[in-house]
């Protein structure tokens, strides 16, 4: 109940506080026999870190991880698979500034009207650095997923209103780790990145939308009529911090199609595979996969922390005026990029192993 | 894991299928010693209800329903509450023309490859008649709901490009029912049903977003870091047949907003009350209530069943052209007001006896 | 939460109460495609039926039910399926004399002090009427297990003080359904049966023991550490109305047996099948079944409603004496046969299906 | 599914196997704002500590734990609570002997069979060790307990055939700590050491029963129809390596008894509190406690290792003579105790949370 546990077969339970003693995962439900790919976490890990470019705050953490358990001779067990990333330096006195006051569209007043009490310290965990946990699971899905033949690649589609102008079929993904910003268009990408350089020069900051392709899923994945696979993956990524919004294939714009437009037709294609002409269902139909690809979008909001004067409340429901303090980032959302693969990589090897059962 | 269950601590569990003998729901862990209102579940019924207008389908479906279990002395117990509506004049002759075709955008192809086997009639547990089930369960969770001051109206915001142009305050909830396209807004709902109108006589269709607001939740709903309130609804929402999108708050729109603008600044409002002076969060902050209203919006596509040709695939993998018969919704949006509320009704009540292990 | 459904791929929620409209069960998770043996769920209803001889009570209910949902053309869907058994001539008043009493070692007292409130009709939701529902879900599940050569045969091996005095291995279970009493044993049997109903005619009642036994069942099924095979089953059974205890293997006997007697050796037997010498592990080690048969034993108590005067309390917590009116089982040991075999073939499908995650 | 989480509202999920880098537990939904007992856990962990006694395994083994996060100030935060025991010294090497030998009466065959792959050290995953975990998670819950007046007390109460020949109100808890078998009879528990030194000195083991007795748990904590108090119970007791056979109140006895004996008469007691004349429930009623104390009896099978040859098979299926190397338990109830008592705390802490959704 208490929400820190995602997935069905594949299960992850995330722990851990901005400035805790560490963040980590436990999995359950891993395959065993799976080679422990530990480059691969690694490099997720380092796509998540802070202090990585210019426009991400400059704050430097450590983002080495341990396995504490469920691997053996370099392979999983089958047992639970335990992940940790230790925290450094935590000085909490860094953070007396935070302990009276309620920092505005921050979950300062929420958590601590539901919890009765709260670790300040740098949000404690509702801090997005819990996200480091979803990233260390995302990559232990993605595992099993290369095995099978499932690719996942999400970029930035938009910042602010700096869109990129491609459609899916002409985006080549090898592009997006080609600047920092993570959109596979460098001419976009320059222009996304002034844009963020600017705002943070402001002390603001500023939101943007990633979009995600998955490649490779086979039919039958989702498990309706509630747990549908777009179902569970917008629960997945609006789960992330900051996120607003989710949509799957024509999303919103289905709105002003009429049903001859939208609707997918059936075909056989070129490869000789069943296709649908069109993808506006985003590879999903009735909940269910169906071979194509599966495409949705999220959007993500500016950062809550900015360098301005703000008015707020303190934790006596005094108004004050509140200006942040440190180093911070002024755009999330290339940042996000790893965690929203995650999240998708976590729930496709979970709806993969769910419909093993119908094998 | 079959994903016909949602819920943690009021958890239901829907069956039935578009042509079979009952569709219904079970609903464990519904309070005892509540009255159960009988009006109000037929009055629910009869919003989502087949018929009911010139722009919904002429089908007449019977909506009447029958408690199976649960309720004593016009009380529920604690114990399981069950609830159904039967089927009428099933005549399975009336659907072979399914047999055979994967209908473009339907679930035919899906089902058929995930279970080897599919009920045809009217398209059996992938209709949206199943949403029956869903607008019971909400009925009975709008009864405790009720008790606690909790309100929940949803209405149709916009239809292909006609949009109600209101803000939430501006908006009278009581002028919902007064059409119905339910937009409450008579000159507006004029446009879409006159819109509608004309998309069927083309034999087609044509989608719409529904805006849902709830009023009187308390702080502190919501179970972070995976099972976020907005997360949960989202899940819930997306869930409904014909969803591609949903967003809280501010959701796409945070996109092109900066920090400083999309901030809610805490305040005591002109009530001595804790609020924001925006409600960009839409009610929800770090996944937790935060006392302002819940705003949503989700975006439904247009129906698929549409009396034009279309090329598709028969269940041989041939190309053929098909136009479905019989009478269809040309648009879905005005049934799908009563199980967005619906879904929303479960959601609420189940995070709200989540939340009661805090008290 | 609310308990009223248990499994995990496999899984059934069940609800109704002794004196309301319908029991029934919904099935979430059946494998589709699936012939539907209508046989075998009425003869499995039967062996629980009230009334079928002279040691059970002679009370008639009628046991004949109906598919409500996920059954097409004779076979499962993959659809919830959902079964119903009506209750025929529910005459609450014919409880009224229960209304007031807490009646001594039933759920009387427990469920009025927990739900405030409760339907006295013939127990209400403690009925063991309510194993109905179990009986109709354990017979689909048992659908699946025959096809893959699971078998499942429980007997009763003790009333009173008379033991069924042969092992495992002696036993003949087509000998099972060849006496009223279901002790494999003709001649135990009839002393069973003799004292069964002496303790009628004192208008007392007494307890028994059931022995289960599960042959065919592959190497895998369990998923430890909390999960383990035995450790479900033993849940699964001690929910039944009336058990007091559960043993796998051999049970409270292992504590005056040394390791060196108690260790089962393995061996390859005659069959050139891998095996264990002995089966104290009652066919699971570690938590997941070894490929020897699985062997367990449940004690039921002795049925609480006798028709002698009973000191207790009543609901305004004043002494009064009581003496139940009506027919009652004297011994509910022979009818909860059916009850322990459809809670087993439940688990045991549940966790196939979990197992197949691995294949 | 995969089995290592365990509860629904407080959660556990455990880790680790007996010689990897640590073992541990991952706790969702603790009560925030609680005082943690740093001293509750260690002594706790010392309970269960192997080398506490001559009775007991000589191997040392270090059980100092660290928290990783949930903790804040020394309160609980409402965010999961890490706690870990790192282990010391692995040396796989040591194991190279069980490699390729499957133990008898060891989980080395199952795991190995179901997961094609196997931790051979000192049993990885399915070692006893991983009870370390349940130990933490148990002295959480007590936290919470112990402030709501809820106590258990588990002892040893058979070993072999010497039996603590004592009732429950007899019984003077002060004094299972008294001795290192932790029976509360100094008398009886000199003979059960004297018993376990001679098993032990002929490289043999021996098994035992444990009785537990829970006071001051208030009427309502249960779930009926599955989730029964005493059947969650009975799943968490079965579940602990070694554990056969579980009974509630009058358990297996209850078999000889007639109903005008084991039924528990409801009366006044001379507390002026609604008691019953004697206690065959076991506290539990219809699956709800009903405010006496909870009693059930657990059996555990002599500890599969002992020192004397056994015959076998290897993982090559060939027959194989066998004998234990090194340090292990002649008797390993004694050290079941804490482990009883943890999952008792872990089942009670959930009900009590269960049933909080009715206050």
């Amino acid at each position: 109940m208490a929400g820190n546990s995602f997935g069905n077969i594949f299960k992850i339970s995330t722990f851990g506080e901005s400035h805790g003693n560490a963040l980590g995962v436990v999995i359950d439900g891993m395959l065993p026999n799976i080679l422990f790919d530990f480059n691969l976490v690694q490099s997720d890990l380092n796509k998540r870190k802070p202090g990585q470019s210019k426009i991400t705050t400059e704050r430097i953490e450590d983002e080495s991880f341990e396995v504490l358990s469920g691997v053996f001779e370099g392979k999983t067990t089958g047992a639970p698979i335990t992940l940790i990333v230790k925290n450094k330096n935590q000085n909490p006195a860094d953070y007396n500034h935070l302990k009276n006051v309620f920092r505005p569209s921050h979950a300062d007043y929420t958590f601590e009207q539901k919890y009765g009490f709260r670790d300040y310290r740098g949000g404690g965990r509702q801090s997005a650095r819990e996200t480091v946990a979803r990233v260390l699971a995302g990559s232990v899905a993605k595992m099993v997923l290369n095995d099978i033949g499932i690719s996942i690649r999400a970029f930035v589609s938009q910042i602010h209103s700096i869109k990129l102008e491609k459609n899916i079929e002409q985006i080549d993904f090898s592009e997006i780790e080609n600047n920092i910003v993570r959109c596979p268009d460098d001419e976009t990408a320059n222009k996304m990145i002034a844009l963020i350089e600017q705002v943070k020069a402001e002390g603001d900051s500023v939101g943007g939308i990633i979009t995600c392709v998955c490649k490779g899923v086979p039919v039958g994945f989702g498990e309706p009529v509630f747990n549908k696979l777009h179902a569970e993956l917008g629960k997945a990524i609006l789960s992330i911090n900051a996120c607003k919004g989710f949509e799957i294939g024509s999303g919103f714009d289905c709105v002003s199609m009429k049903g001859s437009e939208h609707n997918d037709l059936f075909e056989i294609n070129k490869n000789q595979q069943i296709a649908t002409h069109t993808n506006h269902s985003g590879g999903i139909q009735g909940g269910i996969s169906n071979g194509m690809d599966i495409v949705f979008k999220a959007a993500f909001k500016p950062v809550s922390t900015i360098k301005q004067n703000q008015y707020t409340l303190n934790t006596s429901f005094e108004n004050i005026e509140f200006k942040a303090e440190g180093r911070h980032d002024p755009c999330v959302v290339p940042r996000a990029v790893p965690i929203v693969e995650a999240m998708t990589a976590i729930v496709l090897l979970d709806y993969y192993l769910l419909n093993k059962v119908y094998c």
